[in-house]
């Protein structure tokens, strides 16, 4: 039953469920910091790259509704915990981990929002609108910026190389960001021959 | 001059710029850490509670534009510093540094771009909108929230009564959320007589 009691309930036991989520450690170490940063200021700094570079997309998007869906899409994370872009093993097995954290944790909510800001994860998780796959962009490329600012500290910590970069970030960030895919790849190659990324090797 | 090129390096150097807002440390600890929460995760849940609550609103607002307020309304802070909202002084300190801030921080995008984000912090900070309204409540519901269910810990630990609580929060929050805020008031009672929060006094 919805009432503002009940709902006031249910609000607060998921946005206090969310306090999980910044304790939940990523590869990348915020620039300064020794430590490592975690999802939730993560999911912050994406949507301000999302903002940023809107002018450079290949199509029109809605960005209030990009925002949304990278402000939701990590928050299974809370459970399944954060698995690396470049171990593939590891993110087949947390799909299932993930969907029944997304519907645990969404679940809190009163039904109606819970099951908005549950379509808002499946949007971002395997939608084709452009917004999705804008924000899927966004978030493969902001720890490639990161990275190519630290003196590569995670492609170091975790061995990547240029080719796993490349396969796995380009096809996602170069047909939405057409003109900035290109400078990434002139300063991944440069990262290379800093010593900051792996050289590409067959597998 | 805006070109891919330009743009890029200044979307690369405003974004990791807003890698320091993880190193701002605000009065709340997340719960189950000892740490104290930075600026930048509490951005992120504040956008979250923005979405949860939607229904409650008094007004109609578009979400979409609430969290992008939200999103940016602390930038500043990476050289402001966090300014607990009880301390009026520090508060009336902070107003120049934080515009001088919003200024250097949004300058270092591409100039359009930088002009929209520098008018969404304005917007949130001095705005009459009914988004700026929204966003300014959700703003002071959250760590409200927070301390009603962590034994009130940043209270305890500044000093912190009911009367400064209700008067700092409720000309924000009531307004935007009325059906809300009388929950709220009934959990401060009942945080007071738990020893949470300090008992009313005359200043």
């Amino acid at each position: 039953m919805s009432t503002p009691t009940a709902d006031f309930a249910a609000i607060t036991a998921f946005v206090l469920e969310l306090e999980k989520l910044k304790g939940v450690l990523r590869k990348n170490r915020p620039l300064g910091q020794t430590r490592y940063e975690n999802t939730a200021e993560h999911s912050w700094q994406i949507c301000l790259l999302a903002m940023s570079v809107l002018p450079h997309a290949s199509e029109p998007v809605e960005i209030g509704a990009v925002v949304q869906l990278l402000l939701v899409h990590d928050i299974p994370e809370i459970d399944a915990g954060d698995v690396n872009v470049y171990d593939a093993a590891g993110r087949a097995a947390a799909e299932a981990k993930e969907e029944a954290a997304a519907q645990r944790i969404f679940g809190l909510l009163p039904a109606e929002t819970g099951a908005q800001m549950y379509a808002l994860w499946r949007e971002f998780t395997t939608g084709t609108s452009a917004e999705a796959r804008y924000a899927r962009a966004i978030d493969r490329m902001m720890p490639v910026l990161q990275n190519l600012n630290s003196a590569g500290q995670s492609w170091r910590e975790n061995g990547i190389r240029i080719d796993q970069v490349t396969r796995m970030n380009h096809p996602k960030i170069s047909g939405m960001f057409p003109t900035l895919w290109p400078q990434i790849e002139q300063q991944l190659i440069a990262a290379v021959a800093r010593g900051d990324l792996g050289a590409a090797q067959d597998e």
